[in-house]
C-alpha cells in the first residue's frame, strides 16, 4: 500500500519509520526541509509541496495527517483538498478536537473524500514501534484500511470507535483520564515526601510495580524519573498542558457531567505554573481582615 | 522454616497456601473452626487456640497475622503476646493504622518480641499465586525472615520500607492512590457514556490495555468488568470503601498535604452512598428563595 505522510515531527518521523518496517511504500512532506531530506535517507520519498505529495500517490490515495492540531491541521486539509479525488482517503493522527474532526468528516465526505480521526497513544516510543489507536469515520472505509492500523500497532492496539469524530473523542477522554491517574499517583509520592519516613522513591515505585493494585505503565515512568534523579531535585513542579485536558472537562461542562477528579487534575496544572496566587493573597487578606491573622508580607 | 499464621479469611487462607507450596511448615488458627478443618487437609496443621499455635511453634518463632484491623487485631495480639518470648518474631500482614503499628512495634519491643508491619497489596490472587508487600520495622529481623518475603510474592514484589510503621504506611498511600486511579478511569466512562457516541466500553478498555499510556492493572479489571456486563445494567454505582482512603486523607490534613484528587475520589464514595443529598436540597432551596428558580418536589 501507498501512503502519503504529511508531517515529519517526533511522531510523524516515526510514524514513517514504523511503515517502512512494515512495507509501506510512503511518501513524506513536512514544511521544515531538512526532516524531509533526513526521511529520504531512510526508504522514504521526500517531497517538497502537498501538492507534489498527492500527485505522486496512486488512486484511491491514503494520506496521512500528523500535524499539530488546530490552526496547523486546518490548512494543512485546505491545501490536501485542493489536489485529492473522489474515493481518496484522509486520515488524521493528531491530537484534533473531536468537533473539528466530526465538521472535516461531513465537509470532506462532500467532496467525496473518507476521513478517519485516528486518536493515538503510546508516545513517540509507541509511534516508532507500536502505538494504540482508535479509529473514527466511515466503518466500511475503516475495514478497507484495517491492515494499516494493525501493522502499525501493538496487538489489540486498535479500534473502531465508532462514527466521524468518535476516535478523537476517545483519544481526548483517554488523555483525561491519564492527568487523573497522574495527579493521583504524584499525590502518592507527596505524602511519602512529607511522612516522617525516609523512603526511597524508585524502590517503592518498583514494588508497586509488581503484583500490587496500581501497576501501570505510567508507574513504570514513575520508576524510570526516579532511578535518574531520587528527589527529581533536578527540575521544579510546574505542570504544562496541552490542552486535552482542558478539552475533556469542556465536554463535561456540556455535557453536564460531574468529573471532579479530572477538573482538580487539571487545576492543580495551572495552580502549578503561577509561584504565588492572587486568591492566596485575598484569602491571606480576609484572614487578616476578620480576626488580626499576620499576613507574609512580600 | 515454620510460621503459625492466625486468620484463615480469604487474604489468610490463600497465603497458607501459598506458604505450603513453598514448603513451609504451617501451623493455623482462626475463631472459625470450620476454616481450621477445611485448612487441615491442606498440609496446614489446624490448632483450636492461639495458646496451642504459639506452643506448637519452635523458637524463635514467626507469628504471620492476617486479621481485621483494628479492633480484632488489638484483641489477637493481646493473646499472643502472653504466650510468645523474647527474640519472636510478630508479622501483621493486615490493613492496620500505621500509627498502631508503630506503637505494637514499639510495645513489643520492650518485650524483646521483634515487629514486623507488612502491606499487603495484589487481592486474593496476589495472596494464592504471588502477592506484593512493603514491610516494616527492624531491618536485621526483615533480613532474617526475607527468604519468606521472596517466596509469597511475585519477583521483585516486596521491599523493606523502613522503621516500624513504614510498612502500612506505604500501603495506606498505595490504596489512596488506588481510589484516586479508579475514579479517574470512572470519570473517563462516565463521560464516555454520556456523549453523542454509541461505544463499546469492553473494546475500549481493551484497546487503552493495549499500547496507550493509561494501562494498567486497573484498566486490565475494568475491560474484565465490562466484559461481564457491558454497561453495568446489574448493579448500582455505591461505592463502598473500607477506610485506607479516609486514612490517607486524615495524613494529609494532619501533614497539611494538598491532596485534592485523593479527597475528591473519597468524598465521590460518600457522595454514592446517598440516594439524595441535604446538600441538594439546601442549594434547591437557595436558587428558589433568591431567584424563584423551581425545585423539584418529593
Amino acid at each position: 500500500m501507498n501512503i502519503g505522510l504529511i508531517g515529519l515531527g517526533k511522531m510523524g518521523y516515526n510514524l514513517a519509520l514504523n511503515m517502512v518496517d512494515h512495507k509501506y511504500s510512503v511518501t513524506a512532506f513536512d514544511i521544515n526541509e531538512s526532516a524531509v531530506k533526513e526521511i529520504s535517507h531512510k526508504n522514504v520519498t521526500g517531497v517538497n509541496t502537498i501538492e507534489d505529495l498527492v500527485k505522486n500517490l496512486p488512486t484511491p490515495r491514503v494520506i496521512w495527517l500528523m500535524v499539530p492540531a488546530g490552526e496547523v491541521t486546518e490548512n494543512v486539509l485546505r491545501e490536501v483538498k485542493k489536489y485529492v479525488e473522489t474515493g481518496d482517503i484522509i486520515i488524521d493522527g493528531g491530537n484534533s478536537h473531536y468537533k473539528d474532526s466530526k465538521r472535516r468528516g461531513l465537509d470532506l465526505e462532500e467532496l467525496g473524500v473518507f476521513y478517519l480521526d485516528v486518536g493515538t497513544s503510546g508516545g513517540v516510543d509507541g509511534a516508532r514501534n507500536g502505538a494504540c489507536m482508535m479509529i473514527g469515520g466511515n466503518k466500511e472505509i475503516f475495514d478497507t484500511v484495517e491492515e494499516l492500523f494493525k501493522d502499525l500497532c501493538v496487538e489489540n492496539g486498535y479500534t473502531y470507535a465508532g462514527v466521524s469524530g468518535s476516535g478523537h473523542f476517545l483519544k481526548m477522554v483517554h488523555n483525561g483520564i491519564e492527568y487523573g491517574m497522574m495527579q493521583s499517583i504524584a499525590e502518592g509520592f507527596e505524602l511519602l515526601e512529607k511522612s516522617e519516613y525516609d523512603f526511597d522513591n524508585e524502590g517503592v515505585a518498583k514494588v508497586w510495580n509488581n503484583g500490587s493494585v496500581i501497576r501501570s505503565w505510567l508507574m513504570e515512568l514513575t520508576q524510570n524519573a526516579f532511578s535518574k534523579d531520587p528527589k527529581l531535585e533536578g527540575i521544579k513542579g510546574v505542570m504544562h498542558s496541552s490542552g486535552e485536558g482542558k478539552w475533556t472537562l469542556e465536554t463535561a461542562l456540556d455535557l453536564q457531567t460531574a468529573m471532579p477528579v479530572t477538573a482538580l487534575s487539571l487545576m492543580m496544572r495551572y495552580r502549578s505554573l503561577d509561584e504565588d496566587t492572587f486568591s492566596g493573597k485575598v484569602v491571606a487578606s480576609l484572614r487578616n481582615e476578620f480576626g488580626g491573622h499576620s499576613v507574609e508580607s512580600k
